[in-house]
């Protein structure tokens, strides 16, 4: 059964994600369709960008994972398929894609432009179903990317942070804040790693985060003082902020952008 | 595969939607089971009508249709099958489906009364899971709609707001709004159509809603100044007025029912 | 199609939910997966362990329950395996399964300490993708429990609180406050059954809550006169205490936890 995953901002109350899916399954009834998030803040392209990263790579070889937040839809702007060595994506070319991109290691972007695959007569606000989803749905079924339009190199990037490393300081951002309020950074291991020479000088780090001193890692959640902010490597290998059994983010009423600042002793 | 929708108030955080899922999947273990909506707010006929009108055609033929706001549970309200020329819809007769019958060709109605389709010892307060889910993965399995109960005329149907057209001007209500804050009204391409010699005669139209005037319709969101109010005729058909990337409810404070007023130059 | 359901505090903005979704289906592609409840309260214990009693028993044979919440994550607690006469359930060993131990009529519970099973280098934050979901996905293929550890006889139970019955009244709990703010006790039909020699005595029955006095039970929610607070014993045979299309919950200012008094006449 081919996979079809769904990222977008169309929300649980109205049906536009079912609309989606009925597409689909109407062109392709074989296809599972899996929602990794239909709750992307309204037009947040960078949320859509990370949440489709956390999760897209867990998936089996060949799915397709589709992403709809399109502030431009009816504009302009490109309706694309991405397609790496594992992956298909589909979505409009505004930078949804950009964390894939940067982790593929083969990579075609191909400009959608034959319109027989889609619905007749797209309208101008919903091209996730009208257009979007039956691409999902044919490329499911074995159509080949190339049938679909020609090869682009100009796609659309996001400009995106990069944590900062000068001496055995560095310097990140909270880039996601997750449901628990947890303080996701981009200070990720592999940035860690080459600054340390032994694994037990993490114990002695200090994150500095709204005001706020941090002394050391924790190895796990409930190792940390009730009400005391805590500081961990995550399972994605981010550095992450977090307060045992309560919500950070409430707590120390922080925003995502926010600087956080790890030094190593 | 068999698919069976799902449109209810239950949400998503109590198990009500699973429990009508596990009973379908025990009767019918191929159904593929999509959630139109769990979303619809408490007993909200209308939300769930219009929602489930929104979706319904996108299906593939044979696709039965389970709907369930049901604030008359327990009582005499009848559960019913709607049967339509591509679709089967089961729920309570409370005016859930008067949108769908609205658009059927050919339809006939079913007063469900075999209750050996049900669960043992229906309760009072959860039909969804011990009446209406049973006859949805039986009807699903292939049997006939005639077997669950006799024809009846005489199904509830709610009062829908029509607008009114006089001269070159409509007059309309907003029947729903969506997560981004769209307003999205009654009036439609087909209303607005007629009073019209060209289409060019849309960039001139007004749009009166809230105590603002919207002068134009535009063809696509982005299209709109920032802080502005647009009005689209969407993907729908349906006149929507619109901020673009801000939510038009919030911003201007308004409410399902509110009236809209459209007059072609 | 083997079955896996999911019961996680994961919420349905982040990826969560998706990544233990695509774990499952790379290692049984055949999984239908559903979901009884991402949404529940963060690190809410007994509203997981409530939520998935409430829908478990409707699933077909042989379901996968997987139910992730999960405050020691990354800590000395042990994941498990509980197996009863016609189901499995996966997740941490800290109490989320008791309500189950209580009605099954046969259980072994199983250390899981086959780490060969895991998603390689389980990271400390989200076992739910790296050791429940593929345990679960084996589990689904057919890998018997005994597989995956030895059986132990320690495993938690959380302190479940009891209704206390002395002469004709009960005095019970609020366990469970639904979607439409109804109040869930844990008084049930069993407990109330023995104290009557007729049925109607229900009508004549007292019930205290929140310092309101109830006359009578009601046989279905609109029976109950608007705005008044109705008692009923609803489809799962437990005392519930409603406002018919109004909110209790929000109405009588009540939480989980709060005494509820049946006086039986």
């Amino acid at each position: 059964m081919p996979i079809i995953t769904l990222t977008t901002d169309y929300g649980g109350r109205d049906a536009f994600a079912a609309s989606v899916k009925g597409v689909i399954l109407k062109i392709n009834p074989q296809a599972q369709i899996i929602d990794i998030s239909n709750e992307i803040s309204p037009q947040d392209i960078w949320e859509a960008a990370y949440t489709l990263k956390s999760a897209y790579s867990h998936f089996p070889k060949g799915t397709v994972h589709l992403a709809v937040v399109d502030p431009g839809v009816g504009s302009g702007r490109r309706p694309i398929i991405a397609v790496t060595e594992s992956f298909y994506f589909v979505g409009p070319d505004n930078g949804l894609f950009s964390l894939i991109y940067l982790e593929a290691e083969r990579l075609r972007v191909h400009h959608i432009t034959s319109t027989h695959y889609f619905l007749p007569n797209p309208g101008p606000t919903f091209h996730g179903r009208d257009i979007f989803a039956p691409v999902a749905g044919w490329l499911a079924r074995g159509i080949p990317s190339g049938n679909f339009g020609e090869e682009i190199t100009d796609y659309t990037k996001l400009n995106i942070p990069a944590p900062k490393i000068s001496g055995n300081s560095i310097e990140g951002n909270i880039v996601h804040i997750d449901r628990f309020g947890n303080l996701i950074t981009n200070i990720t291991r592999k940035d860690i790693q080459p600054l340390m020479s032994e694994d037990s000088e993490l114990s002695t780090a200090t994150i500095a985060v709204a005001g706020k001193e941090i002394k050391g890692l924790k190895k796990y959640y409930a190792e940390a003082a009730p009400g005391e902010p805590g500081a961990i490597v995550n399972s994605s290998g981010a550095l992450e902020v977090f307060l045992y059994r309560q919500n950070a983010r409430a707590t120390l009423a922080i925003k995502r952008g926010e600087v956080v600042r790890l030094l190593l002793s």
